[in-house]
């Protein structure tokens, strides 16, 4: 009898026939001959509301106690479909993440896992029944407090759990039917992806794509276990996140599309320093005022006018993270010595992935010309071995998405049961 | 520095603006140089509501699971208080039941608390923090299960943690301005009782009176532990339940009122049996069938005929065991040979409470004079050594509370002052 996680979210939860169609749901797995836990998060927009709460009673809650607060969400949903599950006959357990072992480090609201000790679970397996656990949570090691993982959190608790377990797969439900080639809002023709590696996966993540968290992606990757992205509204298909195909095999090579998909964001904003003195460490001490303020930088652009001898530095980062960001370098301004301080939050940024593109060199050729074709003005490139990414102004964002998509033939839904065929695993 | 749990209802805790009037009250009793530990219920009716998802989604939810989804009441409105209480620029740590150390027994929906070990409550004072407590749940000894305590569960938490933690007082916060001689929306007259003992707060609270839960007084008993029953909505000094006084001491026996207040209870039905045979134990085996379905009676009324020599027998119960007890009566009608089995749920029981009826001989004959002259008809009766209750029809129960704080001159609220005086303690 094989083990299977199942993760559902908050859209799958929304009220109490939700509640109601998920138990079915859990309930087939079993009856098809499966062991199930079961990973929820809270229901519909509970999480939300609890934060909106928060900010009610103090614009800036410890983040402990918020901590305590937006576990309850998950407390709520838990419980429900195990008396869901129970109305149908079978018995159903409930446990938060920290009856559930998921020992984390102290890290309130961002906390990371450091260890699962599931002994209950297993203990209620064994007794025949269905675990059901908290998403999102669990409680850390040194104080015994409550913790959350942050966004995406109840994916990376599913695949922890799965991998704690030996479990076969981990199946994360979600409201749409798996990973697509593009965010079909945008471009209508895009298509599901039906299996795609660990590294690409991470890439699409890092790059804008919503599906799954970079968090759960990285820990499924280090544990090998295998991720079924689908939607709990239908029984199809949806996308498998696996290890890369082995391209020593005739059949892999066949299946490896050279790209995988395009990815966007409008989360980030840019910041440019200019007029910075041409003296060594000048540009090293400006990252490091950015990195102690806690923000993550992620492309950066250098140039020197040759005339002046000054440079100037353009990064892009979080667009919440701009005030912050912004007081710590005028804090630092008279001691740097750089001129002037601008950031722009009217930009966008288009993500190419595919593990063929490090064979194929004139990916990159094919993409830059695509977005001249569109008329679309490249900002900042960067790139790693499967992805080129190209900051652009955010009007041009949706444009250069379809553009790119069409240009490497993703639309071409046809081909893809040619090339993936059967079950995608 | 002494030490106060202070304990916040619902009612307390409706919306933002009532959780931070209640960190405020907090605060001033810090202020004061006291140490606090405070306990709360579910914001307003958020246990209710929670009720209500749960019987959506099952007609039958699982104990277990319906006590996991109760207590996440309690830890919204917990973590809600301390991040108000931070904005004030204190520093408060909140604690589940579990966390703060509340081990009770297995009888999910109705935990009684075995043992109270709250060393990480102690820490956090200890820490210079104000420790935020869940009500009404624990954690059972046996399965490490959540638990919840019942009805009145907060009130029993705050007790057990005022006792364990050695605390002076225990404040219970609420809505109205503490015990009363009789419910003020039947009798307007009625006026707030300074002081009362932990006896006659028991027999107050088991006829009927719902200030306080007969359980938490039970504890507050054992363990000699003051409560000071006050409004949340005004600084006005409420009801002390402490212990009797000393009826050898002067001053005390001056203080003594014959009659402490009135008590009403419309929670109650009669079941009875008719044609009863005359052989010995068939009236055992029928209160053995009611008691196995784990109904408690109240009071019991046996009448036999003469020419039949068969008996009638007659009791109270709560009107929601009734369905019960009926099915458990008809289930055993041919075995125990009874004819007729009807139950009436139109009634209602009126007690008269005081410590000083067991010197005063006259207090019954005053207290049935009293409903004779208001044309009140009693069904039955039953006596503590300081309590009188009698049942009567349901019509008739507000006239019969009236009549009856009339008679025993408890209206007259101008002598309150000068029998009791002072802080009341």
């Amino acid at each position: 009898m094989t083990l299977i996680v199942q993760k559902y979210g908050g859209s799958s939860l929304g009220d109490a026939d939700g509640i109601k169609r998920v138990a079915q749901r859990i309930i087939s797995t079993r009856k098809a001959g499966h062991q199930v836990v079961v990973v929820v998060s809270a229901m519909g927009d509970t999480t939300d509301e609890l934060h909106d709460l928060a900010l009610q009673v103090s614009p800036m809650p410890p983040a402990r106690e918020l901590d305590m607060l937006l576990t309850a969400g998950e407390r709520i949903s838990m419980a429900l479909v195990a008396m869901a599950i129970a109305n149908l006959g079978f018995e159903a357990r409930s446990f938060t993440g920290s009856q559930a072992g998921v020992i984390t480090d102290s890290a309130h609201g961002k906390a990371r896992i450091i260890d699962v000790t599931p002994g209950r679970i297993a203990s209620a397996l064994a007794d025949g029944a269905i675990p059901i656990v908290a998403g999102f949570q669990g409680v850390s090691q040194d104080s015994k407090d409550i913790t959350t993982l942050g966004r995406g959190g109840s994916d990376t608790t599913a695949v922890a759990l799965a991998a704690a377990l030996g479990a076969e797969t981990c199946e994360i439900y979600t409201d749409v039917d798996g990973v697509f080639t593009a965010d079909p809002r945008i471009v209508p023709a895009a298509h599901r992806i039906p299996r795609i590696s660990y590294e690409e996966m991470l890439e699409m993540a890092a790059s804008g794509a919503k599906v799954l968290h970079l968090r759960c992606v990285e820990y499924a990757r280090r544990y090998a276990m295998p991720i079924h992205v689908r939607s709990s509204f239908s029984s199809k298909e949806g996308t498998w996140v696996t290890h890369a195909p082995d391209p020593q095999s005739e059949e892999d090579a066949m299946d490896q599309p050279m790209i995988t998909g395009v990815a966007h964001d409008r989360s980030e904003a840019t910041i440019t320093v200019s007029g910075i003195p041409d003296k060594v460490g000048v540009a090293a001490s400006i990252f490091r005022t950015v990195a102690s303020a806690s923000i993550n930088i992620d492309m950066i652009v250098q140039s020197t006018s040759r005339t002046t001898g000054q440079a100037d530095i353009s990064f892009t980062l979080p667009r919440q993270d701009v005030p912050a960001a912004m007081t710590a370098l005028r804090d630092v301004q008279g001691e740097v010595g750089f001129t002037s301080l601008v950031f722009d939050d009217s930009i966008g940024k288009i993500s190419l992935i595919g593990a063929g593109m490090r064979s194929h060199p004139g990916v990159s050729a094919e993409f830059f010309g695509a977005l001249a074709d569109a008329g679309v003005n490249i900002r900042m490139i960067s790139t790693s071995e499967i992805r080129i990414s190209a900051v652009v102004d955010a009007a041009d964002l949706d444009p250069a998405v379809t553009a790119t998509h069409r240009a490497f033939g993703l639309e071409d839904g046809e081909t893809e049961a040619v090339v993936y065929g059967g079950t995608g695993r």
